[in-house]
This record gives structure tokens, sequence and C-alpha cells, in this order.
């Protein structure tokens, strides 16, 4: 194998076959200098051989190894929020890759995936245009799904519902409608000439203004259903995103469960529901989404987003292993069949725009394979790997890695708080944005509903009731404000200013040290890293550097603007013993980012 | 007395001549509810009366007095660089109250004066126009005079050395030549008619471009003697700067003293030579000026600053007494004969653009009343006349006053640095600022001397020797680094980046230390501030609030600066147990505040 050729400087390494291991797992066995990879598959053979080399690069024992692995779920894939025209939706790492495909990129690419077992990827935005489907399109994905297949991975299509509309001309796009169904079956059979190894679809329908069955009167299982029937011969999937919600819900976090939980048992079993983690949308911190311990007779996929829409961007060091493990703690890994994480890649020469931003997609790509694997664990083999097996580096980095999204909730929404963006992005905070016009649920006052009696979004049995989504008792747990994890508490509940808190503060003086908390963590990581400079080259040193500089002036700003505005409801002073803030309300509701969803947020000192 | 009759609350009060009593001085007895003030003058009176006024706004006990006050300084003088345009150089509170004086503000204008003993003004800047002797212009002061008459205030006027040539048409500035003299008789006799008490005249000559006596080949000495004789029938002053420097000099720092110092005896009786308190302009820090412990024969005043041109100008709270007591550590109060400040003042609704900037000009008129107040003392008298009696504001605040120059000194200029400040302005850090063609010591590396070896601008026996022109003991003490006073550290030594300071850190360690120190005690002051707000009106606290803010920000801004750009020289990393920079300096030596001399420095968060 050309990997270990070129890499492995051990011993010899013999690679076995044996079809009682299970799809994709393999063995191995150090002895008297010689190592055994043993497995059923090409691709097990292949991942065997990334293992010895992981190890082999954390210059870890390589002599007496006796490993035997298999990964906890047969689909591990990339999502990639790519455009046609080369932008990626909510990508801060450059443009596309697959927009003018380089075959030595898409080589790395490949190698990287295959080194963490990601084994499928989606090469277009779900947000898709029909010409996803055109055949110019799909000579280009044949050409990057011929460079992926020695690595194992397969290629996926987003597509858009109303394609036989748009791009092949009929009159309607109804699943029912036979010369729909018959154009999808031609579509598919192209596809598969091309490639005959694609994995198959995966859409968003009748979300967000995408178009979907219900246009046409049908459901989400006709839809489904419908282009599950036309992939099953060629041995392809749907995956199918539960992502929905509309103005008229009475609350946003609930909608996805009550679209979806009638239709249990309704979907073909080469469909997947692909569920966000939380109910709302790849907030700093969610509750799980009640989908995953509801749904029993539907299969079922997590989709996590590596990319940091929502989590500062290439800007901000936020290792996001701690936030899936944290999806885990309330969902077994069983109850799930496959995990799906939107990439965080562009053709930035790092790949990621923030150099720990890889760390997420290494991160992905383990706990996929492994949920159960701990963040320190996975934060420890990427420095490694990617740094150096220097202790010095790696001990206190492992620690700010670890640390990081918990800081990031505590300078942007800790205790609850979800959606308090500014109107046109996702980084920075804009808690008081409500333009008139603007529909409340894309609005934060919907998600916070800050008053002069306290602050939060009641879902108990007093408010919408979304914790009777959650089966019991955590239901009952969520209900009542003096059980509810506090990490949850303004997610569940409108919470007095004046609550007591455990720590014995009130929820208003909680609120304020737990933003200032996360300022002087963010100020710590970059204290952490500027000891670093031995161990890094100058390079990266000074990117990470730069980043983290940033993020440490993200969270006083986000700090501020949100203590500041919460404080005019509240109308409390800022405890004696935090820092205060440093910034004007007024000056900071003047601010702007005028940026897109394909753009990394600038910050420069004359901004 | 008016003042009396309109504020007085308590029992009567007699106002009592008698001759043996100083000048200006009063007594004031109080028994059995009736008060008696005592004094030589009418201007005695009226102190005597302010002083009972200061007690019963501060809630004294005003029962039982038994007070005997004499001034340190006949001469208690504000000097305005007030221009005829209306700007104010270095002023931060708006335009000149002079530009179109309005009787009702000046009346104000001299009762603040006068409650605080100020007994002199200078109306006009020392880089005089010859203008500012126009028979137009003399009507102006003459009018400004009548007005301030009645509280004991005398006016003064800065005047242009040339003014014969360009404002009498004469060919010749000479003060020895004949014409010359009688011009300058005639106008003095035109300004007594007007002004029969007027004071006499202000000159900065032969310094920044002005002209003088030097430029006619004759010496300070000659310039001032010649208006002295023509000022003296008339009763009038001389006050000559000693401000001079070149280009040509080995060390700025050295050169007021190398030209004044053959002078010395030299002078007329009714010349005093206006020396500002340190040997370079007005820094955060410095030594004292040499030139008051050396020279004998001649009378000397001390200029200080009022203005905040290198303290934060109207928008950091920076209480200058401390700053000045520093001063007569050094200088006994009895080796100079007069104070002079320049004036804060505008034409701002609060007077000085920052409302504790007042407290800096009433600190001046206490301290030269009595040179050995305490700053906490004036704090605590001002903090009550200002805003409350309530302990919990004034103790808490008057903590903050008195820390807050060292706190400047700390995030601006620690262990003698000086004279950092950006081109174009004296607000901001630019300790690179060294463009091409720019005179050497009007750029901060001319100060600061960074290298690899260290930093400071050696001013011992072995470098420009400055420390020559201190008195032994402390020439000897200063010249060795190890008794050097640390607080002067860099302005007498290039500090070896390694030394070893007496806290057991190296100097680049101390000197981050400082630098995060200023930053970590103005958001102190900041967080003090906050929980003012039950003490203070809404609009004074907001807008203090606000500038405490702007503060807080600029700390660390002159922080990042100077540790970054100090870092390039010295090599050495930041010290892991302090808040590490979160600016980049390539970002920061792009940002500049494009402001003139005259302005005060936004900051808005957009800038």
């Amino acid at each position: 194998m050309d990997e270990l050729k070129q890499h492995w400087k051990g011993g010899p390494v013999v690679l076995k076959r044996q079809k009682s291991i299970a799809k994709d797992g393999y063995t191995i066995l150090t002895e008297g200098g010689k190592s055994t990879i043993t497995a059923s598959t090409d691709a097990g053979l292949m991942y065997g051989a990334f293992h010895l080399l992981r190890l082999q690069q954390m210059g870890a024992d390589v002599d007496h190894l006796n490993i035997s692995e298999k990964p906890a779920y047969d689909l591990r894939i990339l999502n990639h929020w790519d455009n046609p025209n080369g932008t990626v939706e909510r990508g801060f790492a450059g443009r596309s890759i697959f927009l003018n495909p380089d075959a030595q990129r898409l080589l790395i690419y490949a190698r990287a995936n295959a080194s963490v077992g990601i084994n499928g990827t989606v090469l277009n935005n779900v947000n898709a245009k029909p010409e996803a489907l055109s055949t110019e399109s799909l000579q280009k994905a044949k050409y990057i799904a011929d460079l992926l297949r020695p690595y194992g991975i397969h290629v996926y299509l987003s597509v858009n519902f109303a394609s036989p509309i748009k791009l092949g001309g009929l009159a309607t796009a109804d699943p029912l409608d036979k010369s729909v169904v018959a154009w999808w079956k031609k579509k598919v059979a192209e596809i598969y000439q091309l490639i005959p190894d694609f994995g198959g679809f995966l859409v968003k329908a009748n979300s967000e203004g995408e178009p979907g069955p219900c246009d046409f009167g049908r459901t989400h299982a006709d839809g489904a259903n419908m282009l599950a029937d036309v992939l099953k011969k060629h041995g392809g999937i749907v995956m199918w995103r539960a992502f929905v919600y509309n103005p008229q819900s009475s609350d946003r976090a609930k909608q996805a469960y009550e679209e979806f939980m009638p239709l249990d048992g309704q979907f073909r079993s080469n469909v997947i529901i692909q569920i966000k983690n939380g109910p709302v949308d790849f907030q700093p911190r969610e509750p799980y989404s009640p989908l995953f311990t509801s749904m029993q007779k539907t299969p079922m996929m997590v989709e996590f987003q590596i990319t940091q829409e929502y989590l500062g961007a290439a800007n901000h060091l936020v290792f996001l292993a701690p936030m899936w493990q944290e999806f885990f703690d309330y969902v077994k890994p069983g109850q799930v069949k496959a995990m799906a994480g939107v990439a965080n890649i562009g053709d930035d020469t790092n790949w990621c725009g923030h150099h720990f931003a890889q760390a997420n997609w290494y991160a992905f790509g383990r706990l996929a394979w492994n949920p159960t694997l701990k963040s320190e664990t996975i934060a420890d083999e990427w420095l490694r790997q990617t740094f150096t097996n220097d202790n010095r580096m790696v001990k206190p980095m492992t620690k700010v890695m670890t640390e990081s999204r918990e800081a990031a909730v505590n300078y942007m929404m800790p205790l609850g708080l979800h959606h308090i963006f500014a109107g046109g992005h996702h980084y920075g905070p804009e808690p008081w944005y409500a333009p008139a016009g603007v529909r409340r649920d894309w609005t934060p006052p919907y998600y916070h509903r800050a008053d002069a009696e306290g602050l939060g979004f009641d879902r108990t049995s007093k408010g919408t009731n979304a914790v009777e989504q959650y089966p019991q008792p955590l239901s009952t747990q969520l209900n009542d404000i003096a059980t509810c994890p506090e990490i949850f508490l303004t997610w569940f509940h409108h919470v007095p200013w004046t609550y007591k808190m455990r720590s014995g503060r009130t929820f208003w003086d909680e609120l304020c040290h737990k933003y200032d908390q996360g300022v002087q963590e963010a100020r710590q990581f970059l204290a952490t890293w500027d000891a670093m400079q031995p161990y890094v080259d100058k390079q990266r040193f000074d990117e990470v550097q730069h980043k983290l500089r940033i993020q440490a002036r993200d969270a006083v700003w986000w700090r501020d603007a949100c203590l500041l505005y919460f404080q005019t409801f509240s109308q409390l002073p800022i405890p004696a013993d935090m820092e205060h803030p440093v910034h004007n309300l007024d000056e900071m509701k003047k601010y702007s980012i005028r940026i897109t969803m394909y753009e990394n947020p600038p910050y420069g000192y004359t901004k």
C-alpha cells in the first residue's frame, strides 16, 4: 500500500484478508518487529494502515500492538455546502475545492478523510441548485468520484426537489406523478452510468424556501420514498433532512418533531432522516433534538456542523469534540445510524481558515468512527500529528482545546441562551436585532425573551411545552426550574433576574460572571498559545496568535453587547467583582460587519 | 459680601480689616454662632469667605473655627493657550472662553478661580501672535480684566517678541535698540491706560520657532530685562519661559539648564523665569528640571500643565495633584516664587471636557495656595463639593483619583519612559514613529533608544551626563543604575532587557507587568465608577462612565502597542502570568487618529 510504502518507518507490514471482520474494521498485530493488518475489505486494510501511521506520528510504541477496530457507523460523511459558483455557504476558508477540481489537492483531501475514517462526501450545498444534476455537473462529480474512490470515499449529491421542473422542463415535481418518477429514474441511471458506486441523495425539502413534496400536497415521506425507490436498485440511499421551521410555529424548537413524528414508520429502509444535533440550529449549546429519542421506526442520522457558523467562524479557536460528546451524553450512539458533518473545508492553503479548525474535521472523523472517544484523546492525537510530540506543547494546548467550547458558550451564550446573533451574519452579537417586517423567529428577541421580569424562552408546560417532546424522567426534570440543568436554563425557562442559582448568586450576577469568565478564558488561551512559540513554526505561530487575539477581542465585544443590552431590562448593576464592560451600548448598536454568508468576518484594528 | 449673602447658611459673619495679616491671608474665628473673617485686603476677606463656603459645602463642622491661612505664593496664575481665532492649543474642552467673552460665564470663571485662590490669568497662547497687542485685542483684554477684577484676578498677556516689527512696523525687535524700547514703552503705557492693574507679560522666546532676543545676537536676559524695565514703573512683571531646545543639542533634557544657568544673576528683580516642572515637556512622569536646584540668584516659577496634553486629553481620568506633589518631593516649595498652570478650560458646558478634569483646575489652585496639601485631601474636598458628601462615593473615588496618575504612567510610560507618543498628536502610542526627515528629537526613538541590548536614554556620566545637572548626592544616586529610582530608570539609563529589578523580575518582565498593571487599574476605575450610580446624577454618571470606558480601551491600546513594539527588540516572551496583547503590531502601525492640537481625540467603536 502506497501510504505505508511512503510513510511507514517501522518493520515489515503484512496485509491479510479475512471475511469474518466487519466492514471497514481491521485488526493489527505486531510481534517480533512484524505487523499484520487484517481486514475483510480494501478499505479496512487502508484504515488499519492509517492507524499504524497515526501511532507512528504520535511517537507511540508500535512494537507490541494488538488492536481490533470497527467503526460505530457504516456511513461517516461530510456535507459540503458548496455552490456551483464556487462560494461555500458558511464557509470561512476560501472557495469551493470542487469548483475547478485539482487532482493533487483532492488527493490530499481524500487521504486526510481516509486517515480518520470518513467514507462519504456530499459535494454540493443542501440549498441545491437544479443544475447540480446537469450533465456537466455530473461529469465533474464523476471526475471527483474517480479521484476519491481509491480512498474508500463515496460521492453523494444534494438535490433540488424541483429539479424535474427546473432542469427537466416538467410541469410538476409531485413525487407521485409518473413523469416525475420517470425523470428521476432516468437521471439516476445517468448518474450510476458515470459513477457506479454513487452513494445517493441528500435532500433539504420544504425548508427555508427550498421546494419539496409539501408544495404538491404530499408528505416528506412521499418525497423521500419516491427518491429512495428510484435509488434502491443501484444501492443508493436518501438522506432526508428534518431541518424545518416556519413563522407560524408557536416554537421553532418544536417543529421538526411535530412535522416528522407523525411520519415515523412511513419511510423506506434506504431513507435516513438527517437531524441536526439540536432542535434549533447548530447553536453554541442546544439540548439534543427530541426526535432522536422519540422516533422508533425510522433510521436517523445526526448532522453536526464542523464549520463554525455560530462559533466564531474561522477566527475563533473552538474545538467541537466536547459539544458532540455532550450530544452523546443524552443520545446513545446506537440510537443513530450514521453521522454527517457540515464541512469547514475551502481552498485556503490551510484548508480550514484557522489552523485549529482542522482539529474539528479530524475530530468529526474520529467520533464518526468511535463516538465514545474522549475529547482530550482526540485533541492529544491531533496536536501530536499536527504540531509536535513535545508535551510542553501538547499538554497545555490539549487543555485549551478541551476548554474552548465551554469558553465560547460563556462569552457568547451562557446559561441556555441561543440565537442572539447579529442580523446578516452569525458572527457577532446583536441581541437587540428586531427590525420591523423581519420574521420574529429570525430575530434574537424571539429566543431570549428579555423583559423586566427576566430572561429566557418558557418552554415548560406553562409555556410552549417543548419539554413534553422529551422522554421521562428528563421531561419533568427540564420542566422544573429547580432541576433543569443550568446550562439549559434560559432555553427552557423564563428566568427571573433575581432567581437564586446553585452558586448562590442571582441569575443576573451569574450571567454577568459567565460572560466575563468567557472573556478571561479567551485571554488565557492567547497567553497559553504565546508560550508555545518555541514549539511551533513561525508562520503557524503568528497566524494562530493573530486569530486568538481576534477571539479575545471578540469575547469582550460579546460580553459587553449582551450584558449592556440585557441590563436595560434587568436594571441591575454589573457585579463589582468582575471586569466591567468597556464599550457603550449605543456605539455597539451602530456597529455592523457587512458580510455575506460566504465570507469569514474581518477584524482589523481600524474597522 | 455677595458670595456669603447668597450662599452662606450659617450664623452672622463679620468682616474685619487688620494690616498685620499677610497679603491674601486671613483668619477665621467662629464662636457662639458668629464668625469673624479678618484680613488686610479685600482679596483676603474674599478668600476667607470662600473658605467658609467650602467647609459648609463639605458638610464640615463650622461652629468652632480657628483658622489662619496665607498663600505660599503671591502669584497663582493660569496660562491659557488660547489663540485669536478661538482655538485652544492642547485644549480638549471646546473653544476659547475669551473669543467672544460672555459676562455671565466669565463671572463663573472668576468665582471658580477665586474660590481656590487663583489670582492671575494669562489670556492668550504663549505662542503669541503680534496681534495680541493690537488696540482691538487690548480693548477685549480690558473688558475681561474689568470682569475679573472684583475677584482679585489680574490679567496678563503673552507677547510675541517680534511685535515691534510685525505690529509696530519697525525694522528690528532688538531689545537694545532704542526705537524698540520706545515702541514697547508706548504699548505698555497704552495697556496700563486701559488696565491699570495689568499684571505683565509672559514670553516664550527663541523656542520652537518663536522669535526672541537671540535672533538679534542678544541673550534671554537682554530681552527679559528690557521688557521688565518698561513694565517696572507700572508695577508689571515679566514671566520668561525657560522652555527651549534645538535639534543640535546632544540631549534635549539638558538644554534649558545649559542655556539659562550662565544667565543666573543677570535678570531684573521683576523678571521670573518660568520653568516647566520637568526638563523635557510635561511627560506623564519626569524628574524635576535641575534648574530649580541650581539657579540661586534668579526668581523662578514652576509651570505645571493642567490640560492633559500628554495624559489622555479630556478622555482619561488622571488626577494630577500626585504628579505635582511628586515635584515638591524634590524641589522645596520655597525654592520657587510662584506657580503657573496651563489651563484646561474651554467653552464646553462642563468647562474642562471631562468632569474629573475640573479636579485638576481645583487642585492647581489649592496647591498654589498650599503646596503641602495632600492629594487625598484635595480629592476629598473636590468630590464633596462637586458630587456628594456620601462617603460611599467619596472614599472609593478618592482612591481612584489618587491612584489615577500612577495608573496612567503604568499603561503609557512606566519605568522612566517618555515622549513615545504618536506623530501628529500626544494622545496615543507610536513608539516606532520616526519618518525620514523629521527632527530626531521629535521622534520617540530619540527618547526610548530601544535596541537589542535594552531600553532607555543613557544620561549617566557615560552617556549625555545630564545627571551632572543635579546636585549631590542625588546626581550620584541617579548616575548608578543600582540606586536610581526605578520610576526614572529608562530616563537616565539604557537598561539591559534582562537587568534584575528590585521585584526580582527582569527589566523586560517588569516592563510588561507595569503596562498590564495600568490596564487592570484603568478597568478597576471603571468598575468602581459603575458602582457610583446611586450617588451621581444620570448625566454625569453616563458621561464619566463613557470616558472611563474609553480610558480602559486606550490602556489596552497603549500596553499592546508598546510591548509588541519593544518586543521586536527584546525578543523575549510576554510573561505567562499576565494578560497578553490582543492587538497585532502590524495593524496598530497602520492605525492613526488624524487630529490637530486643538481637538480632543475621538474614540468610537467603529473608528
